[in-house]
């Protein structure tokens, strides 16, 4: 657990957060700086940087807070969906090196959108492509 | 499991798809209008609409599919990071009324985005929000 990560530091109550929930290793948090009313943070309380770094028990843990905090925040903030968005390594956006979910509450008329081009993938490539995935799949 | 959702008749093999993974209630498979090369898809066999809808035992079985499918195409597409977008009902961009995790390979220079601007939450309204969903969390 770096001094220096946020996270971690919220963890402990050494920044203070708008914490709204919390079970044995994870917490979840109104985010500060909301992209809506309502967006909120599930992280667990141990510092991991990415997805791919999660025990699968405590992997499980958060997308149950998920679910949990997501039905919450969109009762509270009157909202018509959410999306949830998990990025991980700095190309995708992560800025805290402390995995966590955004929980984004939606309504019509929001200005938010998270949509995406579509690229070009032949029939070819997509079987090469699925081919490739399939044999780095890890075996249990 | 509606007769006309895409989804469930992906799952029954009614219409192809590059399949990359499958375990007991959950299947992956190449998104086949990708935002980047790479781009899968993680869905619970039996139709939920949205997370919600999704109970404990399946969603804990479908993070963990997440987790393992992201590492395989990130490494397959030789990626940097990746980004897990999940949409809840239409408001949010879901299209596809059958829940599912969308896993999306990044690499540097590529022209996706996921931000979002900041609204204004001045530190009342965060506590009063803080308050609310607090009273609405589901206790166990």
């Amino acid at each position: 657990m770096p001094d220096s990560c946020v996270f971690c530091r919220v963890v402990k109550g050494e920044i203070p957060s708008a914490r709204i929930f919390e079970s044995n290793s994870v917490i979840a948090f109104l985010d500060i700086a909301p992209a809506a009313r309502g967006h909120a943070l599930v992280i667990p309380k141990k510092h991991f940087e990415t997805i791919s770094d999660v025990p699968e028990r405590d992997l499980r843990e958060m997308i149950v807070a998920v679910k949990n905090v997501a039905s919450a925040v969109v009762d509270a903030a009157e909202a018509d969906g959410f999306n949830i968005i998990q990025s991980n390594k700095q190309v995708a956006g992560q800025v805290i090196p402390h995995v966590h979910f955004h929980i984004i509450p939606r309504k019509e008329g929001d200005d938010l959108s998270f949509e995406w081009e579509h690229i070009e993938l032949d029939k070819e490539e997509l079987e090469a492509l699925m081919k490739k995935v399939k044999s780095k799949i890890r075996k249990k």
